[in-house]
């Protein structure tokens, strides 16, 4: 097992973040992996904040939903 | 060689607003290393935009610089 069992917070606001924007949108995991270019279990993996993704991945996920990159780690609004 | 000789738009917004946000605290390189538990030439490689640096290291330099890791993925403003 991992040491690191609880997902940083920057995860955990990327991970909502981009479900919320992907079901905003109407697209299942696997449309935007396509989009994105990624593999639908590596989408689902990151929406559980179980990745430790890189930049270059944050950026083709959020040229796939049309957002900026920022905007997929800002802290949600309550 | 590296098939990708062109850092992504997103590192190269990163690498800026992390050496400007450093250099406006007036820390060096080795000093904002150490305070993010990272090695120095890391710091510079990540402000040359030539890593494709984790979302928990965007966290660990974000903390070190007190502001939000969006903050340092933000497009400048001209």
């Amino acid at each position: 097992m991992n040491k690191k069992l609880k997902p940083s917070a920057t995860r955990k606001h990327f991970a909502l973040n981009l479900r919320k924007t992907r079901e905003r949108l109407g697209l299942s995991q696997e449309a935007l992996a396509d989009a994105a270019g990624l593999h639908r279990t590596y989408v689902g993996s990151v929406e559980r904040g179980e990745r430790n993704i890189s930049i270059d991945n944050i950026e083709r996920l959020a040229a796939a939903l049309g957002v900026s990159p920022a905007s997929l780690l800002a802290e949600a609004k309550q």
